[in-house]
Parts: C-alpha cells; structure tokens; sequence
C-alpha cells in the first residue's frame, strides 16, 4: 500500500517503485548506488513475512548488517520508469543469510539487474550473533528464479 | 500503482511512502535532505493531473529548475513510519509556479514538515521561457490547506 | 586535511568540494537536495572552531536538529566542478542558531546558491534544551558577508 | 586540493574523505550504499591520471558504465571518521577495464571494505566500444595490493 506495493507468495516478495528524479544522474539514467537501497526495500519486505519487522528485529535487539554484496548491472534503469524488484532466500544457516534479487522493468518484465546479498546478525553488542529460530524459520531459501 | 501511491483531487494530491533505512541518520530520524526528494516526487504526481507528465514534458523541450525551497520541521519522521505528502500549487503565473507541501503521518496525520518550493520554466537552451498555456491551465493555485 | 579542507577565519569557515557524479541529475546538473549536505558539512567544520567537534556534542549529550531551512538557487553548480561552501552564523540566541551559506564556484567565485538554516538544541530526551555556554560563546554572530 | 584530496603514484590512486552525517544511518554506521560513491570518486580520480578526466571522455563521446560491483563490508566505517580509498586497475583489455580498492581507516589503517568493479565503453549511441589506445595505455594493470 505505501511506496513500495509488496506482494509476495512467502517466498518471493516482489516490491514495485516508479523511478524518481534524485534516482537519475548525468547519463540520464539510475546511478548505480541507487539499486542497492532498492535491494534493501526489497530485502525489508521480505521479512515482513517472518512475522516481524525489521523495525521490531532492531527493537529487539538484533541488526542484520551486510557483509557480501554483488551486483550485476545489465540494462540501465531510467526517470519515470516503473521497476520492480523481486527478493528470495538463497541459502540461511544458523548465522547468516544470503539473499537473490532480480530487478527488472515492470511492464516489459526486461532484467536490470540481478543481485545478492550475505548479511550477518548482530546482537546489541554488535557482535555475530545466532538467528533466532522462529526468524530463521520462516526464511526457508529457493532456487533462484532467475540465473544471478 | 507504483512507489507512491498517488491520489488528487485534481487541487491536491497525496503520495504515501514507508521510511527506508537509507534515509535514516544516526540520530536515528530521517535525514533532513531526503524531505527534499519526498517533495519531489510529490510535485512531479501532482504535475501528472495536467495531462503531461514531467517525463513528457522534458521530452517537449521544457525543463522545470528550483529556485527557492523554504522547510520547516516539526517532527521527525522515523525508519518505517508511514507518510504522506500532500503537494498543491500556491500560485503561478507565466514563468514560474510555487508548490505548496504538508509531511504528515499516514496513520495519526501529525505534521511532520512543511515547505514551499518555486520553480521556473527552461526552454532546450536553459533559459527561463513561459508555461505552455496547456500545461498552466491545469494547475491552478488554492488556499493552503494547512498553515505553511 | 580531508575531503572539504576547511579553512576559516573563525568567523567563517570555507569548505571546499568537487562535484562528483553520485550528485548529478538528467538534467546534467546537481540535483537540488544536494547543496543540503553541503551546507551541513560546511556547518559541522564551523562547529569545529568551538573546540568541541559535532561528533563530540553528541558524545556529550547534545544534539543540533534543524528545524527551519530556506535557499536560493541561482545558478547550476556542474559535475566535476570545484565548489566552495561558506558558512557562517546569523544570529545565536540560548536555544537555537542560525547559520547563513553561500555555495559559490571555487574558481570563478561565481555564486551558486545562498542558504540560511535554524537548527534547535536537544538533549538526551530529545527536548529543546539550551546552548552549553562554552560552545555558545565561541560562535559569534556577524553580518551576512553576502546578501542572502 | 578538493574534496577527495588525491595522491597517487600513477598506479594506486587514493583519496580522502571524512564521513559526513548524511552517510551515516540508525545503526550509528556508513549506511552500505554510501561506499559505492566513494569507490566512484576514487575511479574517477584514477582516471585523471590519464590525462584526461572522465569529464573530458563525456564530452569527447565516452561513458564507462558500471557492470559489474562486489564489494566486501569488513567493519564499519562511523561518522567523522577519516577514510581513504585506494583504488587500483586489476584488468583492462579493449573493452572493459576492472577497478580494485581497498577502503581504510586512514589513521588506524583498519580495513573497512574491499571492493571490484568492472565497466565498459560505451559511444555517443550508447554502445559498447573499444577504449580509446590513448587512455587505456595510461591504465596498467597491477596485483592486488590488499587480498580483496
């Protein structure tokens, strides 16, 4: 309903945005450091789906901080253009978790980009942490639905 | 659809958006700058009512140039609050227009900011040219909603 | 020494920038909402000359957020250009200060934009509190060195 | 002398920074966006060692377009911190060329991040092309210096 309208099907959550005029830079296209706040929307959303916010994670005491990021550029995003993104679990395991993106344009459905995330958590102490299981529970990982 | 859900009664329209974590600071509020990007993006949906986008309008040559912003916060807004910027023309004539804007909460309508922003018209040769009638005409000014 | 050099008369402190592309917009200038970091950072140095830098106020307790931000824009600062930022304080009272900008072309001296920004004292409870009379007294008011 | 105040030795380019506060996010850290800007500047002051800045190459008909980005968050980088940016040409043949950078603190030396990315030519038509002999003989490659 806000911004990013989020649907997923519990495991794939897909987060829909119209590129804005702050996204774009002097090629008169997304400036690339821009895709990666769109990962973390995406990313966001996805564990809505646990049950818990990452809001509430934080509250909670907990902070999933990135450790590994790759991102393949493939065909530039531009002003105005609606895009979506779409998240997934790669793989978990007690301490970490790697995420799967695929951006693409969406009317046509063309790939931008595709992308993955390893992110750790933290606990107050900022230190490594283990997943809490009910979290980590809900997170069950997939192949990924497009190649990366 | 996308982004910012965008709605108008043709005098003023609204988008809504979720606070992403990229536009938090360490004071652990939004970061003042990125109100600016909000008003932006409000403006251009608001400039969609006349029947031309701003995409469109720049493809026909015309370029829209800030001059003068004035932002008055009252209450920060934090990482995933819901919000909502209601933009509308305060006045216009012949070369430039001034937007008014109220931040507000989506849920409690507590103000978060307000702020006006002037810009002028720029033909394909960067200077200041007049509105297009058709795209004037479509925007007219009204009374602040809320006080400024 | 890093990225602004600063320099000030401890009146007004000078930082110095080249525009980088992150900056730039489609229409091959620098977006709007990017002069506010720079006045930010402009204004941090000159919070340096107190002694006490931002970084240590927050340490101490005290936060500054800004609650009243106005500028003029008046010619297009462009990518890879050196620019300068001014900056200097307006009027200081016990609980809020003014600082005035001016962001100019580093080479020409050209003016780019002028700026004025209020920002609020708040305390560990994030109430409005009053100035530390030891940083108070080191920011002493003068005249606009130019008009705003 | 700007912003980024560059040093290099023809083959190592590194600049300096200072983080501002619009870099930092709730986590009381560089938010991980913000490192790919850094890695920008740091290219791009690489480059000008060529002889030609990427200013020049835009207007004589050149963009490099980022590819591909995989960047390694080793520990955090924190508001006001100094930090450096070594950037490095690991590969270049005719059409793509592959940055490598070390970010540090630049007291401490600490490792914050490592990073690669690779970009291409691109012409006027936005298609991919040949380097230029000129600019991609001034961009030898070398060893990584740090382990990326």
């Amino acid at each position: 309903m806000h911004d990013a309208e989020a649907t997923n099907d519990d495991r794939i959550t897909t987060i829909r945005r119209r590129v804005d005029y702050s996204e774009t830079d002097q090629q008169g296209v997304v400036y690339h450091a821009r895709y990666l706040v769109w990962l973390d929307v995406a990313r966001t959303e996805h564990l809505r789906v646990t049950g818990m916010s990452y809001r509430e994670m934080e509250e909670a005491g907990f902070q999933l901080m990135v450790s590994d990021l790759t991102i393949r550029y493939r065909q530039s995003a531009r002003y105005d253009d609606p895009v979506r993104v779409r998240a997934w679990v790669r793989s978990i395991d007690s301490r970490r978790v790697t995420f799967g993106y695929a951006v693409e344009h969406d009317e046509s459905g063309a790939l931008r980009a595709t992308a993955t995330t390893t992110l750790y958590v933290l606990d107050r102490n900022q230190r490594i942490a283990r997943f809490p299981e009910h979290i980590a529970s809900r997170l069950p990982s997939i192949p990924d639905p497009v190649r990366i």
